[in-house]
């Protein structure tokens, strides 16, 4: 691309087959994708997190992101920053824009937290006596939960009128909600993650971030 | 107060002794008190959910809150909006503001979804078999993560320079994070709590907080 790249994005290297397509820098991609803004990758290890990169991010983890001498990180501070550049993505002002930070935030405060915990009990945990048990409960939480987002999703395209950041926020929260199978029988929401997912925009981030991983893990060092 | 009051935000009427004083609207009543703004409250019975009430916040929790005609969900959300009234509270440009996004999306996003499964498994599901199973491996992961945030604390007053509303949601996550027993041994972050809480604006907002309570629960409808 001809036009400055001054966007880098970190990501991993490899990672599972369970968690391609899945990770969260597939957010940052997606909106520079919308936006039309190139990037460039960093690639790091998820297997062996280099103890530099906690100092760039706390966690240790993905997305990390620069702006020139600017840096960033959390996907949800990203996708803001990202979408300040020309408000293509979040309205400068008014309702639009109270809307749209109101369900970023929801989705990643309170829906995104019962992926989590499923997905510790589903996989990371699987085996622990706890995560047998804690499942039904989870189950029950998460689809009531998920139950009340469709009916506000009920009878709208996107969350804060035009698509926004809040959209993609909430759709590659819902990806991962459809996994957990929390999502079973409230079509409203599997309609609008198709949707969101049938943007070109979003089929162009995820073939970029599945282009970034290596086939094979890379040999430990 | 002569100035002209728009801001209403939505708390409950009462709530059970542990949670007083830790109810998320204390994060807009301390943002309120730090940029001088006056607002009012509309209370809601904890209790006995209204169902009107979910048609504004999806899942009935509080707060809600509305600015004139403007209405906005989530803690974060709302915190953003209020810090943009006068960006005291949130640079509106440059590295101060990328911090401040991204120190409150991780204070959202990566440390209180700890909170939320310890507060589960210790009051909540407390007495379920997976409760006791689990609190053991939550607290590892819990204490980890929070030593990374001590790390990256230490040597700072603030989070992103200047106090923000950054520092109001991390102190209010570090408060519920401090009952869960995630901060043993972590002086650096108790200093910065102890820091934050010392502010006349959070005492401020911790006594309207509890004002509004009433003194035992309203009887049931």
């Amino acid at each position: 691309m001809s036009e400055p790249c001054n966007i880098e994005i970190t990501a991993f290297d490899w990672v599972p087959d369970f968690a391609r397509g899945y990770v969260r820098d597939l957010r940052l991609r997606w909106a520079c994708n919308e936006i039309g803004l190139p990037y460039r990758t960093r690639l790091i290890s998820a297997a062996e997190r280099p103890e530099w990169y906690f100092r760039e991010q706390p966690w240790g983890q993905v997305p990390y992101m620069t702006d020139g001498d600017m840096h960033l990180f959390e996907s949800g501070a990203c996708l803001v920053h990202l979408a300040e550049k020309n408000n293509a993505l979040l309205a400068a002002s008014g309702q639009a824009r109270a809307d749209a930070l109101s369900w970023l935030f929801a989705a990643l405060n309170s829906l995104e937290p019962l992926n989590f915990e499923m997905g510790r009990a589903e996989i990371f945990a699987k085996g622990e006596k706890w995560a047998k048990l804690r499942k039904p409960s989870l189950m029950e939480e998460g689809k009531a939960r998920y139950r009340r987002l469709a009916d506000a999703v009920a009878g709208r395209e996107w969350l804060a009128g035009d698509f926004s950041i809040a959209d993609i926020m909430m759709a590659t929260v819902l990806r991962d909600a459809a996994r957990a199978g929390f999502l079973d029988g409230l079509s409203i929401l599997s309609d609008y993650l198709d949707r969101a997912t049938a943007r070109s925009a979003f089929e162009a981030a995820l073939d970029e971030q599945l282009a970034d991983f290596a086939d094979v893990a890379p040999a430990k060092t």
